[in-house]
Order: structure tokens, then C-alpha cells, then sequence
């Protein structure tokens, strides 16, 4: 307790009931950068049992600060899984057919090997000497998790937003290795305007004099840069319906208070609210990588056109949007659904009517097991 | 030239060609707070001449980081008005036949009483003893200006924007004033949706080091965090389609640098800039005043209801929005043109066509030029 002031805050990777390491020196993992890493450990909780052929796996990709604790039910000093209500027995991830895997994204701070984690050849953290990371990193650091699980196929690989990106880059790396995919809220390449709402996240994080160019592990961690970043992203993440809703101009104190410069708006303390929540739970060098990761999302590099990585398809396709999302629009996601059909993948597309939207995902459980449970086979 | 690497930024109040100052003390003005301030310096242009019967002037309000420039044409050492292409002889606002007055709005840095203006109590520049000021404040210290100029009525007041909030408070303010107004691209009140991006920005600029509570005349400026809250503005300005046409996915650099943390896309090359332009012409603490401005913005205020408060209008309104645009999009303002019906005011609504979302009040002079010419009378 050097530091008591900082207890609340992230201090290192969260422990992780069970890991997987690869890519041990010499044989380090070779990033899509050409930089190579590793040792590199994933964190993954699994559900359900795998069949003996190794057939029945379904692969569930968490989004910008989620982690491997998908679906378990809520325990004594132990959250429900981020998607508790769409993994388990008769849900629509049915943990009593389906053998369901989730893991910590490469970068992240929930186990897997991010910035936060040692650097075997310095002994402190990586912080910025870790490498830029690519959802196809990711992607690749999964299938080698799914390898020494002895799953030898995905039923569906699901997840939102940089989930939904890591479904995709599944379905065009491993082609044969994917029945399907559900692809939620998310997009084959991420917009210039979503990139822009990244970048002032990561601006806010290094504008922070606490953040020391990376190196506060063990020091005073960017409160106020990490708060601001994520101020910015869940502004983005809702609609303009859902703050009129939620909010409209109620304020947060007495209606005489209005004109003190330092009161505000119940929308305002809401925010401030997101902010401190997350910088007691996540890292924020991960969040600049992670950020980055999706910026790099491109479905199409290193193939000659989008139709040809779309083209590698074999698996089948649900794609599903939601109505109110500003990020990543109904009409640009039924785009994807158009390319995917001409690509000749088998496709279905689905918009949830909901007025959460780019948080949808995380709240919509009724419309996604019902378009999930008829997607997937009987 | 004590601290020459601060020269390239905002260093106080603007020197302006024209001043008005009311308020002396004892006889202070008096703010919709209960607060008062004085006196009060109020920066001003003109352009054309005052008819003898003093009803020929026009108003032009700017917006929330604008000028009194607003209608000259480019000379040397010295930009056009912001709104020159709709200022001048034979044009929308037609200075053969109007006198046009735009003035820089209390609380802001460009020659009116703001923030970084010296308190006559302290000798010191308020910083943040400077009060909240409202839209209300802004528009009764131009009216006062109105008739220390000689005007009588107004043939229309207009702006964009923060300028379109006032155009709608001379209304209810003074409403046998005010013949008629335009109001471009803004709203009777704020939303949350606008109050969450301020209060980010404002966070930006409160999150630097060098902001000191406001006390960062004649030290360091705050230059990150003024650059991060215009970045995050700027995104809000745009539009989706305006980003994907402009940028697209284009890199900053070369391909083979995209793996490298530090490089990044052309978009966020491009609100960079935009950052660093601004921390060269405007002031931070100006920054949060007038967006809190901006956010007490509600017409109704103060009355039994926001239609008690358009009941009190009495010019004619034409209404203008952009399709594109995202913090005041044009459902919104439709629905406000329906309001203004309901309340017995002769209102006209139009749409401008175009891509560049908020800003093209800023943009698209030709659409609203004729739409102007139109609504004014012949």
C-alpha cells in the first residue's frame, strides 16, 4: 500500500482463472506488423463440454473493454458475464449442446498480454514498446487458443462492435474452419468518423501528465485522460432518442444552482459516471491499443479487393444492426449484407429496432437470442 | 517576449476596431443570474448605413468561436468576415439597402467583456470569477448596443448555430423589435446529445495542466486540451458522408508506417490541425464559458411554457436546417417550425441540401443566399 490513493484505479492484469501461453522464445508469435511477441498468454473461460469431435464450439468475441468472463451466472463477489443472458442452458448460446469459448483480446488487460503485462526483455511493463496489435492478431492468437482446446470447428463465431470485427476477420482467415458467423454492430472496415471519435479518446489519455508517455505502472494512473476517453466513446455509443429520453435537461442539482459554472446536467453526472467506472476496471494504454486495433480493422488488406477477402467465405452469415447506431449505421451494415451476397456467401441481415444504439448489443437480449436461436441449426 | 514559444497562441482580448461600454459601476449590467458585471466592453462592425428612421438594420449573431468580422471583404493583413460571401453590395444581406451590425457576444475573446478580460476589481483577468452568462445576457447587451447605434428595429436578425440561439431569443426578448429572423442550424433549447459533447470538451480543456483553474494569462496556455475540445467539436460539425468522402481510409503516411503507433490517418491529420488553428485564435476559458451558454440555452426559461414564450413573437421566421446535420438534425427543426405555427408566428422552414452536416451554414452560401433573398421583403 505505497500509494493507497490509487487502489481504485486498474493496476495490472486482473488475474484470470485460466491462460494459455505460445509463442515462447524463439518461437515468438508473428504479428501482422512483422514485429514478433511473446511469450503471449490469452485468458478464456469456456462453457458447456466440447464434443468428441471436437464440432460443437461456438466462439463469442468480446468488444472494446469486455473480457473472457462471458457468460457466467452472477456469484458471490463475481459479476455476471457480459452476455450472461445469451450463453447457458436453453439460451441462445446453449451451453447444454454447444461448447462456448471466450478469451481476452490480445492488448487487453483482462489476463491476455497488453501493454500492461511484463516485458520479458526489460522486466517492467511493455506500456508503448508493446507492438501495435491488428484484429487479425487477434483472430490468430484465438484459433491457436481453439487449437489446444481440441475444437476442430466453430459452429458461429459472435460478437459486437470489435467482437463483430473479429467474426468477420474469422470467417475470410479460417475459412474452413467457420460455419457461420453472427457479425453484430460492426463493420468490414472502420469509418473515417469512428476513427475520429478513436483518436480524440486516445488524445484525451495522452493529453493526461500522468500518463508519462505510457510508463505510469506503479505511479500516479491517467484518471482524468482514461475518464474523458470513455466520456467521448459512450457519448457515441447511445442515440440522440436515448439521451432525450434518459436525460432531456434535468439537471443535476436545484434548478437555482443553473448558473454556477461547475454545476450541470443529469446527462453530464451520467457521464462523469461512465468515466470513473471504467478507470477503476480497465487500462489505459490498453485502450489506446485497442483503439488503434480498430482503426487498423480492414477486412480487405493484404487480399486485392474487399470481393476478394469477402470471396473466401464458406461458412454462412447473419449480419445484425441496430436501428438508432450512429457508429456503424443500419444502412451501411445492409451494404455489407449486399457485398457479402454478391461475394455469393449465403446471408442473412437483421435490424434490431431499439434506441440504445451502438450499446444495443448489450442490452437487446430478446431481439438477439430470437434472431441468433433461428440462425443457428435446429 | 518573455515566453516567446507562447506567442503563437491566444494571448487576450483581440484588439477591435469599434467599441461600445456600458455598465459602469455603480450602475453595473445586471446577468440573468443575479449577477452582475461592468462594465461591459462590447466589440461591433458595420457595414452599409443607418436610414434616417433607424429600421433598416440587420443583426448577424455569431457562432460559438466567431467574431464581429463578419461581413468585410479580405484586405491585406486581415481575413474576410466569416460571413462575407453574404454581406455586401447586391448581396443576401444587401448593405445598398440594409445597415448590418454583428458584434462579438459577451463571454468571448474578440474585444467583448469575457473571461480574459480584466476584472477592475482584482486588476487580473477574471479567469473563472468571470459569472455564468446565458444567451439571454448576450442578446440584451446587443440590444443595448442596438440603441447606442440608433437602430429602432431590426428587418431580421441571423446565425448559425449558438448565433441561430440568439436569433431566437431577440425574438421572444424583444419581440416589437424585431421584424423578423432566421435562425440557421440550431434549437430552442439544447439537447443532451449537444450538452454531453460540450461538457467533453470542456473536460479537455479543465483536464491540461497548464488550464490552472483558469490562471493561465501571461503563463503557459492550455494548448492540448483547447486543441482536444475543438477536435472533438469538429467531428460533430461534420457528417458521417462528409468524412467518408473527404478522408475515407486514406493514411497520413506511408502504407508501410500504418503498423507504428504513432502514425495515423488523414482524418486525424486533419483534426489536428484543426485543433492547432484554433489554439492560435481563441481563448480556453472563452471555450467554457460559451458553451455553457450554449447549454443553459432554453427559450422557455424563465416562462410558464416554451409555447407562452413563441406566443410572445411577433416577427415573421424563417427556420433553416441541413440535412446532414447531426447535432441539430432537421426533424428537430421541423418540428420546431410546427411549434411556431401552432403559436400564431408566420413561419417558413427550409432544408439545405448538403453533406458537410453542421458547419455548411458556414459552407453552402449559395442555397442560403436565395433562401435569405427570398424571406426578406423585396
Amino acid at each position: 500500500m505505497l500509494n493507497p490513493p490509487e487502489t481504485e484505479y486498474f493496476r495490472g492484469n486482473w488475474s484470470a482463472p485460466r491462460t494459455f501461453t505460445f509463442g515462447h522464445p524463439p518461437n515468438f508469435f508473428r504479428l501482422e506488423s512483422g514485429r514478433t511477441l511473446g511469450p503471449v498468454t490469452v485468458a478464456y473461460e469456456t462453457y458447456g463440454r466440447l464434443a468428441p469431435d471436437g464440432k460443437n464450439a461456438i466462439y463469442v468475441a468480446h468488444a472494446l473493454t469486455g473480457s473472457a468472463h462471458a457468460g457466467e451466472p452472477p456469484a458471490p463477489g463475481r459479476e455476471a458475464g457480459w452476455w450472461y443472458e445469451l450463453i447457458g442452458p436453453g439460451k441462445a448460446f446453449d451451453t447444454d449442446r454447444y461448447f462456448v469459448v471466450c478469451s481476452n483480446i490480445l492488448g487487453g488487460c483482462y489476463g491476455s498480454t497488453g501493454p500492461a503485462s511484463l516485458n520479458p526483455q526489460t522486466g517492467v511493463p511493455y506500456a508503448m514498446d508493446f507492438p501495435v496489435v491488428t484484429v487479425r492478431d487477434m483472430v490468430r492468437a484465438q484459433k491457436l487458443l481453439l487449437d489446444y482446446l481440441g475444437v476442430r470447428r466453430l459452429v458461429t463465431v459472435c460478437g459486437g462492435s470489435l467482437g463483430g470485427m473479429q467474426a468477420l476477420e474469422w470467417l475470410v482467415a479460417f475459412p474452413s474452419f467457420v460455419a457461420s458467423a453472427i457479425p453484430i454492430a460492426t463493420s468490414e472496415r472502420l469509418t473515417p468518423l469512428a476513427i475520429a471519435y478513436n483518436q480524440a479518446g486516445r488524445k484525451a489519455i495522452m493529453n493526461d501528465p500522468n500518463w508519462c508517455k505510457g510508463r505510469y505502472y506503479g505511479r500516479t494512473f491517467p484518471v482524468d485522460g482514461l475518464a474523458l476517453a470513455r466520456m467521448i466513446g459512450t457519448i457515441t455509443y447511445k442515440s440522440k432518442e436515448a439521451f432525450d429520453e434518459r436525460f432531456g435537461r434535468k439537471l443535476a442539482g436545484n434548478e437555482a444552482d443553473c448558473y454556477d459554472f461547475y454545476q450541470g446536467f443529469e446527462v453530464e453526472s451520467y457521464l462523469n459516471y461512465q468515466g470513473i467506472k471504467l478507470v477503476r476496471r480497465f487500462d489505459a494504454n490498453s485502450y489506446l491499443y485497442l483503439t488503434k486495433a480498430m482503426d487498423l480493422h480492414d477486412l480487405s488488406r493484404g487480399y486485392p479487393s474487399i470481393q476478394a477477402a469477402l470471396r473466401r467465405i464458406e461458412g454462412r452469415v447473419l449480419l445484425i444492426s441496430t436501428s438508432s447506431d450512429l457508429l456503424y449505421p443500419p444502412q451501411e451494415i445492409r451494404g455489407l449484407a449486399v457485398e457479402l451476397r454478391r461475394s455469393r456467401v449465403e446471408t442473412e441481415y437483421h435490424e434490431i429496432q431499439s434506441p440504445f444504439g451502438h450499446d444495443a448489443f448489450l442490452i437487446e437480449f430478446d431481439q438477439l437470442s430470437k434472431a441468433i436461436s433461428s440462425f443457428l441449426p435446429d
